[in-house]
């Protein structure tokens, strides 16, 4: 990857607004220029329309191979959780590996050049650590840095498999013993060149008393705090049957709900709950894909915005990994519970995508194509059948993943063609992967 | 076009399920001949897995012209409606065609093999008719001839801008004075290659008196009826108002509700008008992406199959044309209205893009690879980074248009490596003749 580089947008989307002929100048994966009109000297030219990376804030990058297996038989998240626990019991450091780094070069040629690992798939099938206890941890890094794309390592506590529940079967992969296990691991991990953070899985899977000393390690050591939250109706029944509180009140109460929290889905709150994901100015990360897939239903995302959350997106358990269709599938979301058509600007979705998702992964000068900003540039083709025609500021509602021409990520172009330069065409490479996991 | 030509499908979806290495006969635009594991010959092959063409069961192709164009400032359907009217103001015979040629081209890319033109724009902007009364309808038949795609024209009869009140601005072009009007320009009308079909505005833009005229046209010419039903609540309150009756239940005092009936969109049902349009063996058309983008809700359809009514499903507006997300959003809407997953079998949601499709456009051997079916094919990459690890089954869950790689049409291989083999690629043409219009 070169350490300088400079590009020729032929039209980008800045954050003044939409340019044409701009030179974006990248010096040790920075920008350090944004030129509109300059001359292009010897600049790679990137055709279409330039848009700042996005952010998938958050993934599970091991579900995509569930990806086209798991519609014939009906059923509801529950059941399809049971077909995802069968293929967490397979994988070991090396087939994560293999599979993980074919998921994120989907995910880097579908634009996305920042992802949000919330990873729980820590230990051998039996719960004993491997001989490395972080070895699983290591395997997604090795995966995104051969995929090129920048890893937040959101390293989840995942204790009881419901509240007051021992984990059972693979669930014992999952688990650290207690919240010391947890921290002790984490104290052991040097993620290289990833970004650590925090994760509580949920309410369910994290004691009560147990919150505090995650949410402090996020604190500590400047790190994003995810924490899957209120996904289903089931989970915030428990919550209230055991604690008297809605989830989000929990996580209030223990210290576990700040700036730096990322509540991801958030579907089914009360107002008083996104009264307070609002004045914590935390993350709500929507997944519409998913949340429409596992028939979770549709959360309030104009109200978290409107009281002062941010919004951010992922693609979870990769139905699809797209990211202007997670883009429309918020707007749709919200057009559909409201029986209003715009409630989003363009402009709210794509901040949505790109600068709130990189900030709730720890990169808070991401997403902009911007003087310092990290240089991580998509090129969406606008002559597409799909996009032909489109005012380009609408283009992110009318793309989709297979538009994604170029994609620099560090300054190196990493995506020519709509093909990934260091792998080649992913598909039948990930083809590969997944059988290899299911056979 | 070849008259006889054989193709060897690496992998077909045949109505007895995926079968490899099938070869498939086609003469004079029909298959004579399936089968597997037969010796290829000099076929052409088809790489990846093969489906029937998908028939496009309700569009207007000029409002293609607003994709990525209306996004901009929040609103509602009816001011939508509004944009959608500047646009028909702009077009004449000319214009029309050449735009929609090119819509109808991106249909056959996406796999689209039929569709239905429910098709209002008459006649001259202040109403009078052009000299030869169907100059709009013979534009629309010469666009799909050039694009090579099945037409079914559903002429439409639309007299009032809304129930007792009179055509006003750009809706004039859309009526014929009264329901004779529309008689005597249908007897006047030789659609050459397409199919003619009736279709009923809505119960706001038909008198109920002019609802049994138009049902009766269609009955006698063999023809489809399709009618706007229950898009929005406000079309409901209006007829209630007026008439006393939902409007199911209208169209079925008038003789409007049969098998050959094809209501579009069905969104907000009573539970007696589901009985009502499973009794009478109606198709309900869905428009999932339309029905989202224009926030109109989402319709029973699960509970209409139940009741004895067809699924079939369209891309209206155009917001998209695909037909792997149509499927899928029909699919996500009924997950995200009960919270319960695979409300669809993937054979249901093939049924409603294929089988019923084409049968609702007047088409009933359509949609099967099968002896003496029409010869459409739709040949699908399962390696792209979308489908890759999907079953063959389940691929209609995770493709998507840019996945289509080759199409035929009639016998004939119309496109070929995702490019059109007569019009070639069809972005930058798009583009240009929506400019046209627009500027």
């Amino acid at each position: 990857m070169p350490v300088t580089s400079d590009y020729l947008c032929e039209r980008a989307l800045l954050p003044e607004g939409v340019r044409d002929n701009v030179v974006v100048s990248c010096a040790e994966g920075t920008i350090v220029a944004v030129s509109v009109g300059a001359d292009p000297g010897a600049a790679h030219r990137l055709a279409g329309l330039v848009l700042p990376g996005f952010a998938n804030t958050h993934s599970h990058a091991f579900h995509r191979a569930l990806r086209g297996r798991t519609h014939g038989g009906g059923g509801t998240f529950w059941t399809w959780r049971e077909t995802m626990y069968q293929l967490a019991a397979r994988l070991d450091p090396d087939s994560y590996y293999r599979l993980a780094r074919l998921v994120f070069a989907e995910m880097v040629g579908a634009g996305f050049t920042s992802v949000g690992e919330f990873h729980y798939l820590h230990h051998q099938p039996d719960g004993t650590p491997y001989a490395e206890p972080n070895a699983m941890g290591h395997a997604l890094v090795r995966a995104a840095e051969d995929a090129g794309i920048r890893l937040t390592l959101l390293d989840t506590c995942y204790l009881t498999g419901g509240i007051d529940a021992p984990l059972i079967g693979v669930q014992r992969r999952f688990g650290d013993g207690d919240v010391l296990g947890w921290l002790d691991r984490m104290s052991g991990f040097g993620p290289g060149s990833a970004r650590l953070g925090a994760a509580i899985h949920s309410v369910r899977a994290v004691p009560a008393a147990a919150l505090g000393p995650v949410a402090s390690w996020a604190a500590e050591n400047d790190g994003p705090l995810h924490v899957h939250l209120s996904e289903q109706p089931a989970e915030n029944d428990a919550c209230r049957a055991a604690y008297g509180r809605t989830p989000t009140e929990l996580l209030h109460e223990h210290g576990a709900l700040t700036g730096a929290t990322v509540a991801v889905h958030a579907t089914h709150l009360t107002s008083s709950d996104i009264t307070m994901l609002g004045r914590a100015g935390a993350t709500a990360c929507f997944c519409p894909t998913t949340e429409a897939d596992l028939a979770d239903g549709i959360g309030p995302a104009r109200e978290l915005l409107d009281a002062g959350a941010a919004l951010a997106l992922g693609t979870d358990q990769h139905a699809v990994i797209d990211p202007f269709l997670e883009i429309r599938g918020l707007e749709h979301g919200e057009r559909l519970r409201t029986g209003q058509r715009g409630r989003f600007a363009p402009a709210e979705l794509l901040t949505a995508a790109t600068v709130a998702g990189h900030a709730a992964l720890g990169r808070p000068t991401g997403g902009r194509i911007a003087l310092g900003a990290p240089a991580d540039l998509v090129a969406v083709r606008t002559d597409s059948p799909r996009t032909a025609g489109s005012l380009p500021d609408q283009v992110v509602l009318t793309a989709n993943s297979s538009d994604v021409d170029s994609v620099v990520v560090d300054g190196g172009l990493l995506v020519d063609g709509g093909e990934h330069c260091r792998l080649g065409p992913v598909g039948p490479l990930l083809t590969e992967a997944i059988n290899a996991v299911w056979r």
